[in-house]
C-alpha cells in the first residue's frame, strides 16, 4: 500500500486531535474517518470526561461517521488512528466495514504508558475457562428463543 | 459459582429485551447489568434502528448504567447478556471492569444466523499482517507525541 502526503496529513489530524484531548482532560487518542479524500468525523478520546467506558476515540468517530452519513455500513471510508486499535475498538471496525486502518502508536506503546489494550487482547486470546473473567453459560435452551424469533422474521434488517 | 433462581430471573429478562427487539425491528440481543441484586440498566441492540454499529446489547447497557451511576467503573456489577459477546462488547466488558459475564446463546449459535462474531474473534487471533483487514502503520515517530504529553501530566485522570 503506497503511503501519500494526504495519508500523512490526515495521521497528523488524527494525532493533533490526540495531542488537544491530552490537554483537555481526556485520553491521548485521536481518530478520523474519511470518505472520498475528506475527512468526514474525527474525535478524541472521552472515556473520563463523559463517563462512558466505550467513548475510545475510534468508536467516538465511527458514532460520529455514521451519524453524519445516516448509516451502519462504512464500507466506503477508511480510518486513520493515532493508536492501534484495542480489541473493543477493532471489534467495532469490523462490524462498521471500514476499508481500511492507519495507525501510528502500537498496542505495546500503549501497555507502556498503562492502558489494558494489550492484556485484553491477550485475555480474548484464551479460552472462556482461562480468562481472568468469570464467564458463566446460563439457560441457553431459553435463549434461543430470541434468535429463532429473527431467524423466522422475514422483514429482519441485516447486517 | 453456583446458579441462583435470582441468576435466571435476571438472564430471561436479558432474553425477554432480546425478543421484544426483534418484534421491534431490532437485532435478536439483550443484556441487563445488576448492582447489589438490582437491575440498573438494560437494553437491546439497536443498531439498525439508530444506524450505530457500537449499539450493540451489551455496549448499549454498559453506556446506560454508567450514566445512571455518573461513573466509567462497572468493577460492582455483573452483566447478563442473552448471547456470548462479540470482540467488541467483551472489549467493552473488560474496560467497564464488570466482575462476571453470564450468557445465553453462544458465538457459534450467533454464526449460525448470520451475525460474524465467530469471524471477528478469528481476525482478532490473526497477527495484523495475516487480517483481512489491512492495517498500514504509519508515523509512529510522530504519534508518540501525544503518549508523551499523556505521561508527563500530573493531572491526567486515569482509568
Amino acid at each position: 500500500m503506497k503511503i501519500t502526503e494526504q495519508d500523512k496529513a490526515f495521521m497528523r489530524e488524527a494525532i493533533r486531535i490526540a495531542d488537544e484531548s491530552v490537554k483537555n482532560g481526556g485520553g491521548p487518542f485521536g481518530a478520523v474517518i474519511v470518505k472520498d479524500g475528506e475527512i468526514i468525523a474525527g474525535r478524541s478520546n472521552s472515556v473520563t470526561l463523559n463517563n462512558d467506558p466505550t467513548a475510545h476515540a475510534e468508536v467516538n468517530t465511527i458514532r460520529e461517521a455514521c451519524q453524519k452519513l445516516g448509516t451502519f455500513d462504512l464500507s466506503d471510508c477508511v480510518i486513520y488512528t493515532s493508536c492501534e486499535p484495542c480489541p473493543m475498538c477493532l471489534g467495532a471496525i469490523y462490524w462498521a466495514k471500514l476499508r481500511r486502518i492507519y495507525y501510528g502508536n502500537t498496542k505495546k506503546d500503549a501497555a507502556a504508558i498503562g492502558f489494558a489494550d494489550d492484556f485484553i487482547y491477550k485475555e480474548l486470546d484464551k479460552p472462556i475457562s482461562r480468562r481472568s473473567l468469570p464467564f458463566i453459560h446460563l439457560l441457553p435452551q431459553e435463549a434461543i428463543s430470541s434468535f429463532k424469533l429473527w431467524d423466522e422474521n422475514p422483514d429482519k434488517t441485516e447486517y
